[in-house]
């Protein structure tokens, strides 16, 4: 094991590296196996010796330059072997372990190769039949780049809403693409902006003047030697963003713009020369199509689908539909780690006030302090397990689906996969934004330096709040499929899925009618069985509650839609938030009972009650009481008292805790966070060597004439 | 009325203006005075008017291009009369009405006269003596540029453990300045980086080996001539920051650097020329130094001040600190505002999704989108209010103070002015933190547009958690201050403070005693005096609970400091939140009781209700019950169902409380937020404007040669 990790730096951070309840190198090997560390080891020197991932990911760029090395990076990336999707097959950890460290490089040139070369790809190989095979090889070859174009200008979450419409023409046998108005638009679409040459176009098919709803078509763009679009395509980049500035998303507006009939994807559905619309439902990939090879039409238009049962094609359909929120929720996690290993370690360094005569304290010592973070640094190493766990799960069971290998249970696991992640992608995003705003303002002034790099991390994972899936729009499928659940729970059936992520609510009934706060002390609420016990209570009673919020509503006149919208706050979103937090609980406590390691065991199951309590405390403390779970004045102190002696108990662990989670200090970039604790240092060298520092401005001249001025 | 503000032009956001329950017109004039309105149009017409402010505000910028147009922003503002303070003085509501025009505007260009003029000149003024008169008349005359510097790199927030020392050579008569390392440099004085010639230092006093503490020096930096360091000054930039790029935030270190005697800035402690250290204690400045007038130092170097009692000129210095905190809970507020406006008008035109049939509606009819908005207009309202009158009382304190006019309860005054601004910045400073996040979030994709705005005004808004104070550090200041009402409280002896913030603690066992959560329905918990009842009890409960865990972990052994400091999470910082709050609402309550007008009555009382019980069940919750002033189930869901009724209510209002608070277009400055609604056609003109929109990138070839490549 001394061989696979290397050791830290001595330096001022070995006070509390030295006064850590674990080794460090046991846990990280524990939680992601030898395996792992040595594939992360080998990614992490292919892009440390990359002449193109030298020039490192600055925002300070001008927009430009941040794109032409974005490009470069990308370009760099798809020729790596590591980081291949066939390479990461072979051990499905290595999914996550990707993502970690390519999001940790630069996310926007990240983004737009798993966009441009990817999504592309497969919206192609999964919507598209032998006749679209080219474009997947023209981009395997490095031929061409494509985009995935469904958000228009005025229509995001709602795709149902879309307006661009493919008309088709008979004569010409053509279909004539067209945007009404620039609210009709594609936008938002990544490497559009200035790469793309073809597109997969998401439309409203009208045939003879009938609407046949949204279908997607391969489009080209620009013509690949010029990168000059084709007459009747308007196409251009959308300007700066907030962050993520290496990636061109772009929009695309239509003028009558004719493309070949072969073009719409038509695995699902197609349009014969004579006009016919002829629809084939959902499908599934046979084996023999695997990869690179996508399903055909027969002759006379049919397509039999080797899954017979629809609904079982639905489900199927539906977990495929996961992959980008799953992997978001790790990208989520990667841009937190990255946070709150800089505030962490600067806190462990920098020392201020202190009890009279006993000099300074790091700030780490503080209660607030630890407050501010360790909480975070839990829900980083819960919602880390989770990820990583349901990452292998997810693509596990996609693989399975492509190659007709499908397990019996495959259209409930599709379904859960489903409900799952509409919740845990808004989770892993919205606590990972508060840990990184926590970590910019635990770092207090330096943390606004551009150079401690807390900055650029904020950007970058804003987008992960809205892109895949509005966070609060996302987030009602979860709490959709659970009111599913609720006649079941009434008649006492056995629930069961294949995640096990509802089985509990087999018992609902009974845990409303029996479960009840009954704690008496701290170590009694510690216990992750009262903490499980809790949740299970919250999410039956959020549940019932929910339920009748919506029938109480359609009984007093309102229609179904709005009956559900009206129900949303303090019901059906705590419902699918205490749903996620729960599962991701219980994926925890199933990788602590596997440790044999009791140092390892004990911080483990540390972080696991600080995060559950720290967020029945945070979301779910007033539901205690209105379902009479809680009642007196008791149970909001113990949970306090506990959260409170549970970071103090951590705040030795928590250096080696970021440890065990942190990307090389090249990938970290940040002058507070580096692994040596030489905070001071760092500032003092990135301060001395940017340009502006003890030059003059070069309009210096203006600032001593406007005083002299005055002095005449 | 009908001159003083301009209609907006009709558009998509008609039908909610339209529908509003008041008169915008009529609320702002009763919010903002004729006078004030009258002040703000000129104010704006002045920098929309003025070429150095047409270039705007753009962190797309370079660095250097941000730092020149800042410069002469500055310089700009400098010259404007309307902003000056003698025009502020005149009527003291102009003071919080020129924050939020100059804040709305540029913040950084703003911020670089306000630190390189205002505060170094109010720092020699407040400390120096009539030899030190020449820097405030050159910073007047426009002669040279100051700086501000206390804080180092090694110590924040801890101004005792300063490092920088001034060593008084007796032979040369001079002190010497020096930082024994780069951890003793000072920095983040504005300023600093590239343009001061001057600078207010503070440093360790030592004289013949003894230490005599903090003292601040003027100190001359670089050459007014050619902007050139002098020897033995390495004074330098600090490089980008997340925002305010403008003002160059700098770093000075030195090097055994001699400045003479007279540079300390002797107005409370000088040292003599053979070494002697003369002490004068807090002081006041006489009516006959008024603003750039100084107390000079008697030839025997003694300092007599005009107030006696010393806990008086304690109570006036304290006051004087509180500028800073004072305006920057209006930055955060203007911050704020800009945020919502943007987001409240785009949530007004963006329609999505629908019930069956009935068309796509505006986003703002969605309960979870009211939910995520509103509250934080209210609380912008609530922080408005509150904003304009504490800036009117502080200055009009000063101004007393400051011309020997000091009202008999200054000291107390002063203390209490401490006492609140210590807890109101932190807490403007988050408010507004979360409701420009939540803004950003609710623009969605769009949102994440660099042309929406969001993203500077969320990069701007940072700092205020940091500077003047770290939140978490400063807020315990008013805790402490709270604190020590206890015994008053246990003795039930009458208590009274002149801003009356804590006169209700009076009655504070009787509230403990007494007070319950009674309320039966939604409208007995809307009523505003339920809400002030409730907030009473929490602080008088809060300061008990907090008293108690100070003393008790005194028992149990821990030292004073760390007994406090292990009381902050849940209880200190809990209290302080929760009296600011308070206090908070009881201005908004003082200013609703002056309206003649239902219509205005009605919405402001609604804002009211909903901060408060909104900032409950965010905030305090928990402690109803901890305390016992909640039992059963039925507070928290009453607490939320008047939440969710005053949301629903205030939806149709939101557009035009928007339009009461919001700054013109020009500031505003976003493609989502203008007046007109026209959130689309802005899009499509922004993108189409851009550079990069429809040209290829300068390296396109790089594109194309790397598919030739692989086409090869």
């Amino acid at each position: 094991m001394s061989n696979l990790l290397e050791n830290f730096k001595p330096g001022p951070l070995d006070i509390y590296r030295k006064n850590a309840s674990f080794d460090w190198k046991k846990l990280k090997v524990f939680l992601e196996t030898e395996d792992i560390i040595k594939y992360q080891t080998e990614g992490y020197e292919v892009l440390r010796n990359h002449p193109d991932f030298s020039e490192g990911n600055s925002s300070s760029k001008s927009l430009d330059d941040q794109r032409r090395i974005a490009f470069k990076q990308c370009m760099a990336q798809k020729s790596m072997d590591i980081f291949s999707i066939n390479y990461q097959i072979m051990d499905l950890k290595r999914t996550t372990a990707a993502t970690r460290i390519l999001f940790s490089s630069n996310a926007g040139a990240t983004i737009k190769f798993t966009v441009g070369d990817t999504l592309f790809k497969s919206s192609v190989m999964n919507m598209g039949t032998a006749r679209h095979q080219k474009y997947i090889d023209d981009v395997d070859e490095g031929k061409i780049f494509g985009a995935y174009c469904l958000t228009e200008i005025g229509h995001g979450s709602n795709a149902r809403g879309m307006r661009t419409t493919a008309t088709y023409d008979k004569q010409k046998k053509k279909f004539v693409l067209h945007s009404p108005d620039f609210e009709a638009a594609k936008c938002w679409a990544g490497g559009l902006g200035q790469t793309a040459m073809f597109a997969t176009v998401y439309a409203q098919l009208v045939i003879e003047g009938e609407k046949y709803g949204l279908h997607a078509f391969v489009v080209p763009l620009r013509n690949p030697n010029t990168l000059l679009p084709y007459p009747g395509v308007i196409v251009g980049d959308m300007g700066e963003k907030l962050g993520l500035n290496g990636i061109d998303n772009g929009f695309v507006q239509f003028n009558h713009y004719e493309i070949p009939r072969e073009n719409l994807l038509n695995k699902v559905a197609d349009v014969t020369e004579d006009g016919r619309f002829l629809q084939f439902n959902h499908y599934e990939i046979p084996r023999e199509n695997l990869l690179n090879k996508v399903a055909d039409v027969t002759e006379d238009g049919r397509y039999v689908s080797p899954i017979k049962d629809p609904n079982k094609r639905h489900g199927a359909a539906l977990g495929s539909l996961s992959a980008g929120r799953v992997n978001i929720a790790c990208i989520c996690e990667t841009l937190g780690v990255k946070a709150l290993t800089i505030a962490v370690r600067y806190a462990a360094v920098r020392r201020q006030f202190g009890p009279d005569g006993r000099g300074e304290v790091p700030i780490l010592e503080y209660q607030s302090h630890q407050l501010r973070l360790i909480p975070y640094l839990a829900a980083a190493y819960v919602l880390r397990n989770f990820n990583t766990w349901f990452s292998e799960v997810f693509h596990q069971f996609t693989i399975e689906t492509l190659t007709g290998n499908a397990r019996p249970d495959a259209p409930e696991m599709g379904i859960e996969i489903h409900g799952v992640s509409s919740a845990s992608k808004p989770m892993a995003g919205w606590l990972m934004k508060e840990a990184i705003q926590e970590s910019r303002e635990a770092c207090a002034g330096h943390g606004y330096l551009k150079a401690a790099g807390l900055g650029d991390i904020r950007n970058e994972h804003d987008a992960n709040l809205t892109y895949e899936g509005e966070n609060h729009v996302l987030i009602q499928q979860t709490s959709n499929w659970l009111l599913k659940m609720w006649p079941a729970v009434l008649q006492r059936k056995p629930i069961s899925s294949p995640l096990k992520s509802i089985d509990f609510l087999s018992n609902g009934l009974e845990i409303l009618e029996k479960s009840r706060f009954s704690a008496k002390s701290v170590e009694e609420v510690i216990r992750l069985d009262s903490v499980i016990k809790t949740y299970q209570w919250v999410i039956c009673h959020l549940l019932r509650a929910t339920h009748n919020k919506v029938e109480s509503q359609i009984k007093s006149g309102k229609d179904a839609f709005t009956a559900k919208s009206d129900s949303q706050v303090y019901y059906a979103k705590s419902l699918a938030i205490a749903f996620v937090q729960h599962f991701m609980l219980q994926r925890m406590i199933a990788t602590i009972s596997e440790s044999t390691d009791a140092s390892l065991t004990n911080v483990l199951t540390k972080l696991c009650s600080l995060f559950g309590l720290w967020a029945i405390e945070k979301y779910h403390l007033a539901t205690l009481y209105q379902g009479g779970f809680a009642t007196g004045p008791t149970a909001p102190t113990l949970i306090q008292d506990s959260i409170l002696r549970l970071c103090a108990e951590l705040k030795n662990d928590a250096v080696s805790l970021v440890d065990v989670i942190a990307v090389p200090d090249f990938l970290l970039n940040s002058v507070l966070g580096a692994s040596d604790g030489m905070v001071y240092k760092r500032l003092q060298d990135s301060m001395l060597q940017n340009q502006y520092c003890i030059n003059r401005p070069p309009w210096w001249r203006d600032i001593v004439k406007t005083t002299l001025q005055n002095k005449l």
